[in-house]
């Protein structure tokens, strides 16, 4: 590999935006392959404007890079396969295959070893009466591709739901949105006390690193707040995240930042509910409050470099993770507006990051775009919940 | 002031390249105005590629900027003088006159009442061997203007080197590297115990910032370490330094980050040597070790956005000092080649900035370049020391 590397990353979004700004420093060179012109990453990349399934933009893609990675999972299996005959692509294709589709996921997991929720394939709608008998209300129907941030998502409270979500599902063929009626998978809702997420890194050489667990906060189904280390956590329930993670690592010969979200019930134990194999949202924290981000430690890792700090109440590592002392992180997202930086960099502790998009036209349509995220970091929980209370009054338009 | 602002700088080398990867997070735009297409700040903004004192050049850098800023002060005074009257710019002009001149320097530290090492103004050589005799050996000659990285600069230890002095400069005025005979300053050369620097924020609103004292090693006039705190620092040195820069600050009107050079004597007094009305190399430490760097100070200070943190040991704020502990961090600056990334970041507590530049074809002409640096950070001053051997050894090619 040349002193000075280019990285190629499908996608140009904010995930990409955020690699290049770790990895410029790095001496890097980035190359983005995406649909859009305007995207987050073109400020700090060259990027390829076209699609995932265009050969000849992907080979224009990935000519002359030296390893290729993703911002995000949902990338056609051919894509992956051909970068893969002719360039290094990291994390491995067989992940994405498996994170693609929620099945395969919460099978992949059953096999490791991994709890997760009970979960029943719905390959026929006719199916759905007896599977919602078997699993127990409530529970929710999810599509088995392409779901991400609440969408294809609904849940079933009663036997009445069965029904609603049929002639939902109708009407969703009809309109084209979903026209293969078989993916579709149940799963049993568990009543969990809060949802976890463990960002684990593996190396070229073999090396690992976990960050800790981080809690973090849904609304509808949108990813909207997350604390690191996660309030209370101990070192055994580190470690068990750990072991899930590392079995992941393993098994599907992983490289590069992984992310797997998972349920705490209220006896402790967790159940794995996501993969994300790649950067996540609930990393973003690591960008202020931890020695190495998940961007940094995610090029590091694909380029076979060391991995840098994870944090410093890592438990192997000798420091705590028990009774609040210590640094605390939060990452809000920000989301509908941009928010006044003066207002947002004024709560103590407070890091901005933007993703450069301008907020849509018009504003309708409903749906809620991440246009940025600030983090917070405290010198313990206290301190960090008194400047949460300040910075969500400040974001509340943009929550 | 929209959104989306546009900050443009004038160059756009290294630390333009570093503004910009620090603002960017802040969902601000970059524009610098550039001699050079492929310079380090090309990665992340747009190149206006033109000489200062090329008036359409400077139209078009100016055109649609919401403020301006400077990467180094050797701005010809009409290109400041006619961007004040198009743009906001910060630091004010006024300053740049001051650090151009090392003669303005010295006599407006002189005004102050901030000691500074003697200096006599040589308006024609002929005066040399009477100045030389007034201050006593050693003494240093320097060109007034356009010095930097120890450049234009002579030291002379007896009457002898009077003499080839004379000759040398008969020389370079020959030569045509320096046309102006008379633009030169004779300071005495202190036998100081180390070069410490102090780096200043103060933002548009007032608010003000100071970074604990660096401790500096040059070799042949180039900076090659630094070390903050500042080894055995104590509250009272730290607030000594920081009434000097106060008083630059209050004296100038000025907006930004401010670095100032200064000589720590034997007997603990300070002698100011410097200001340098930008960000400065002796703060690259602050990207890796200080809640908010430098670079992203700066452009909050000019955009009139509340400070970052500038560290956990600054004395106003309950840290400690002194005895070595608490985080320390140090910066060796990367010469020569471009290090092996593997090798720099497996020192623990290590992070690398490389700035885009190519090494230089041939690698001749005996004029080192300044091509990145790296960052240390350790939990205490001991650890610091061992892991700045390793790192040290590990870099030895490019040091």
């Amino acid at each position: 590999m040349n002193a000075i590397a280019t990285v190629g990353i499908l996608g140009g979004g904010q995930l990409g935006r955020m690699l290049a700004l770790a990895g410029l420093p790095l001496g890097l060179r980035f190359r983005f392959l995406e649909n859009q012109t305007d995207c987050p990453a073109a400020a700090v990349g060259e990027v390829i404007v076209g699609r995932y399934d265009d050969p000849a933009a992907l080979e224009r893609f990935a000519r002359g890079i030296d390893v290729a990675t993703y911002e995000f999972e949902n990338v056609p299996a051919a894509t992956a396969r051909w970068l893969t005959e002719h360039v290094s692509v990291f994390p491995p294709e067989r992940v994405l295959a498996i994170a693609q589709d929620r099945l395969s996921e919460k099978e992949f997991f059953r096999e490791l070893g991994v709890a997760t929720p009970d979960f029943i394939a719905i390959d026929d709608f006719d199916q759905l009466p007896a599977a919602a008998e078997q699993l127990g209300f409530p529970s929710i129907l999810k599509t088995r591709r392409f779901g991400y941030d609440g969408k294809g998502q609904m849940t079933l409270r009663s036997s009445d739901d069965i029904q609603s979500a049929a002639e939902r599902r109708q009407g969703d063929v009809l309109l084209g949105r979903n026209r293969a009626p078989e993916s579709l998978i149940l799963e049993s809702l568990i009543p969990f006390r809060r949802e976890l997420s463990i960002i684990a890194a593996r190396s070229r050489t073999g090396e690992d690193a976990f960050y800790p667990l981080t809690q973090n906060t849904h609304r509808n189904g949108i990813l909207r707040e997350s604390i690191a280390p996660a309030p209370g956590l101990t070192p055994e329930l580190q470690l068990l995240a750990e072991s899930v993670a590392e079995r992941v690592l393993d098994h599907t010969g992983y490289i590069g930042v992984l992310a797997i979200e998972l349920f705490e019930l209220a006896d402790g134990t967790l159940l794995a509910n996501e993969i994300a194999p790649r950067v996540h949202n609930s990393g973003h924290w690591t960008q202020d409050g931890a020695g190495c981000s998940q961007f940094e430690n995610h090029l590091r890792a694909i380029l076979g470099w060391p991995l840098g700090a994870t944090g410093c109440h890592h438990p192997h590592k000798g420091g705590t993770l028990t009774g609040g002392r210590g640094p605390h992180c939060a990452m809000l997202n920000i989301l509908r507006e941009l928010p006044d930086p003066k207002m947002v960099l004024g709560v103590p502790g407070a890091h901005l990051h933007l993703y450069g998009k301008s907020p849509r036209a018009g504003g309708g349509g409903g749906e809620l775009r991440k246009i940025g995220h600030m983090n917070i970091i405290a010198d313990d929980a206290q301190a960090l919940d008194e400047r949460l209370v300040v910075a969500r009054s400040r974001l509340a338009r943009c929550l």
